[in-house]
């Protein structure tokens, strides 16, 4: 029976070790999408005959930046703390689940109003005398967009993450819970032994 | 033992049946929102010297209208799913989860789009020669901002709704998972007796 015990120990650790690493990696992609999102954007800017343009004039870029950044940052920060050895505590679920739900909000916004900025500028509208910036500055809405897209990819990462930081908290907290139905066969096994 | 059991078993279904109308209410208040967020967007039109503006004219509006449409559906739907005085499946708490993940990303993402859009026709951007569409449209900008609040209030629902899908489902997981952490004194009491 010990040895049985030993053994599931082992298969354990080795499991947890696994799952530690899966998630390093998946907390250090979203780092570098983030950060080539923000380089990208940084860089982008063009003058032309038509004028100069720059990823600064535009709020939704500017924003998209910040998010970045940030999300660049809360990324590399989240994973050295998962890559450490330690046994996850209830307050650190907790941080991991809140602060990975805020930013995914927080990116897909980003990514969002960018592109409805882009969007605009490369449709212009004319109910409202919004000119199609993107027919004289190509380059930058080029840039720009590609900015987006590399943003929604780390989009797509922190909503798997969200996910698994939800399951590690949740997952939790039905242990006690002898009411919950699922456990109904284990308590009717119970009464009827 | 048996009455033990049995009271046991009546307080669990009227946490079951609490539970299930809290449920069934925090999906009807997302209802009511994305309907009037829904109704004051489709009736927002201006026309007066300067043209005529409509919400249908803005591609963001557009969107917000139709993830409106679709929250409002889904929740109505899901509430009386919900109501219903039957223990949910496992298909069901994957549906519910997957759904309630896509309706929150969706309509945040309206409302920030929404939001941009306001933003620049309040503001303008010079260096893009985007006109301060406000100005002129002051109704029309104002309805759209009380739209996109209420929308913002929608997503705040969702976000709460898409926690407690995630909790349901996921709490059933880790019951036979006898390599947790959480049940090792569990394990441990089972090995020594």
């Amino acid at each position: 029976m010990e040895k049985l015990g030993g053994k599931g120990g082992v298969a354990n650790e080795e499991t947890t070790s696994t799952m530690r690493t899966a998630e390093t990696i998946l907390r250090l992609i979203p780092m570098a999408l983030c950060l080539s999102a923000l380089v990208l954007m940084l860089k982008d800017s063009q003058s032309n005959d038509f004028g100069s343009l720059s990823y600064s004039d535009l709020g939704a870029f500017r924003y998209l930046v910040h998010a970045n950044g940030i999300c660049a940052g809360y990324s590399l920060l989240s994973a050295i703390i998962v890559a450490m050895p330690r046994p996850s505590t209830m307050p650190q679920a907790w941080t991991f689940f809140f602060l990975d739900q805020v930013l995914t909000y927080a990116i897909l916004a980003a990514g969002a109003v960018s592109v409805e900025v882009l969007y605009l500028a490369r449709k212009g509208d004319m109910a409202i005398t919004w000119s199609a910036a993107c027919m004289s500055f190509g380059g930058f809405c080029y840039k720009a967009t590609t900015s987006a897209v590399i943003t929604f990819g780390a989009v797509a990462f922190y909503a798997v993450l969200s996910l698994v930081s939800s399951y590690k908290l949740f997952s939790k907290y039905s242990a006690p819970a002898l009411t919950y139905p699922g456990n109904k066969a284990m308590e009717i096994a119970a009464f009827q032994g």
